[in-house]
């Protein structure tokens, strides 16, 4: 139900999505009276799903601790239960990310091992792609919780995108050791002697996310969330500039009209709906928001990182290399670390 | 001495920066053997400029601590007592921002009603230009900090971008009032009252820098250094891809030909050397940082920002302005208020 589009961006991109994985399944939430009329029009898809009719939802503008009061019988909450009861392998949503948040962890919890879930995405980058988290579930971070998105983000990579052994990196204003926050500088420290599924590579700067310095950029929610947004609107600002430029004289259109092939290619790679699918990872069940206002390829896409988190195991492998960290005491070795070095 | 090309960007870029400002004189403080033969190449500079032979010189790697230690005859040392001294209007350096800042505090300390100067610059946005503080001076900022921001930046966006009653946002995670840090709700709830240069705006996301929402985005200086170097890392990609779609086909490279005049217009309104210049606002004396990898067109362009803070009076508008702000009664009854909502 949620999303600018509705049932019209899900059901179609449920279709684009199934054609490539023949193995998909769906479990629609909603209301049938919009669901059944969009299906008829993909009878392979309608073959393939169910519809579970709900008669409420949760609206855009709902603040997350009002969606989850008013949650019961919403299709939103309907569906994350599909996961949390094992009818669903994972829930893709274009509804509220606060409502989706809230009540994806009050209905999964957390994995064991994971403090709070983070929303993760897959940035563009200069000859790869950078997985970067948290980008803005939590505004503020403490030590083990940068911890623990360093492991949720390089198990990622590793299963997802095919990394063996993932570069990792802390978002920092600089470089060198000293830099930053205390909580960012501990981290650091622990994650430089920690056995992971990550090669930890130390602190990286804002232009390292479209670098490709490293595969994977850990920060907390709310310098990832501005990050993100920066990102966005400086790609916004450059397509402008791209599309006025070709505007400006004869030639310039000429040249965009031989070049035009090659442009839409560029247009194609740098695509927003390929880069959508916010992952909260960490929940005890696979949870992906779409962007509200992508259309069915947007949405299509969500679906195919939903399937892969669910396909690859990514809980299990989560879960497997936390079990091992003893984290309370890793923070205090790095404390009394840290209290040496301040007196020395 | 400074950046990566020392006097062969600073001379030639004073040079420049002269041609357009007949009214410009120049003080050069530096190894008297570089800045002899390269001032040689253009009289007409050498006849606006005297030289201020200094023995030593700040490295780029000195941490801002040690630089400070062992600053005594260097360069930039120098410049900086000279603006201190009333000899210089203000100091342009390309060298290490660290030590620049540091000194620069130490030195010409900062004006009544501001605690700390921060880093501020000029962001491109459609249709227009943003100014954009902390960049990062300030890791961490309190209340009267972000307020105090808010005054540099619409100061600045009122007399030398023109703008009579300028814009201002804080920078947030999303624009609703309950969003964000406290210190962020606290100084927002302020700005929201005050008199004050500017029109306060409320919260604004990341990508409203570049879309041009306001005239004058307020964070603190580890976010704003994060989404400074996001954008130049995406402005960096764009240009990548937009390089490789011309070189993908005989097509493209035709079409790129027809077009390279607007293209290369294109380029130039997004050259990073025309928003080069850290301005380090609040400092009671103007103080510019030019960035390092700058050659002498991004080092005329900073000393053009310097040249419009002493001539337009910058810092006296800013006294006035600040003046009659009672800081810690604005702090305190938004407390009281803070504190009756809670109740509430």
């Amino acid at each position: 139900m949620g999303g600018d589009h509705g049932v019209d961006a899900v059901i179609p991109g449920a279709y684009l999505a199934s054609r490539e994985r023949p193995d998909l399944r769906f479990c629609f939430f909603g209301n049938e009276e919009l669901i059944l009329p969009a299906l008829a029009k993909f009878p392979a898809l309608r073959d393939i799903s169910s519809i579970h009719h709900a008669p409420l939802k949760i609206s855009s503008t709902d603040k997350p601790s009002q969606a989850v009061r008013k949650s019961k019988d919403t299709s939103m909450r309907l569906a994350i239960e599909a996961v949390e009861s094992g009818n669903a392998h994972g829930v893709v949503s274009g509804g509220n990310t606060g409502a989706l948040m809230a009540l994806s962890k009050m209905i999964l919890k957390c994995l064991p091992g994971v403090d709070r879930p983070a929303i993760a995405t897959v940035f563009p980058a200069i000859h790869s792609k950078t997985v970067v988290l948290d980008l803005g579930a939590n505004l503020e971070c403490d030590v083990p919780m940068l911890i623990q998105f360093a492991v949720l983000g390089s198990v990622y990579s590793r299963l997802v995108m095919g990394h063996t052994r993932p570069t990792v990196g802390l978002l920092n204003v600089g470089s060198e050791d000293q830099k930053g926050h205390e909580e960012l500088r501990q981290a650091s420290a622990i994650l430089a002697q920690l056995d992971f599924s990550g090669a930890y590579k130390g602190f990286v700067e804002g232009d390292d996310m479209t670098n490709g310095t490293v595969d994977v950029v850990v920060t907390d929610g709310f310098t990832g969330n501005v990050a993100l947004k920066t990102a966005e609107g400086v790609g916004k600002l450059s397509k402008f500039y791209l599309k006025e430029t070709f505007k400006t004289s004869f030639m310039a259109k000429l040249g965009a009209l031989f070049a035009i092939g090659a442009l839409r290619k560029m247009q194609k790679v740098l695509d927003p709906r390929l880069y959508n699918g916010g992952m909260f990872l960490g929940l005890n069940g696979i949870c992906v928001k779409s962007h509200g206002g992508m259309d069915e390829i947007g949405f299509a896409n969500a679906i195919g990182v939903a399937y892969d988190l669910a396909k690859s195991r990514f809980n299990d492998k989560v879960t497997e290399q936390l079990a091992h960290l003893d984290m309370p005491k890793l923070v205090s070795a790095s404390k009394d670390q840290d209290n040496k070095n301040n007196v020395a």
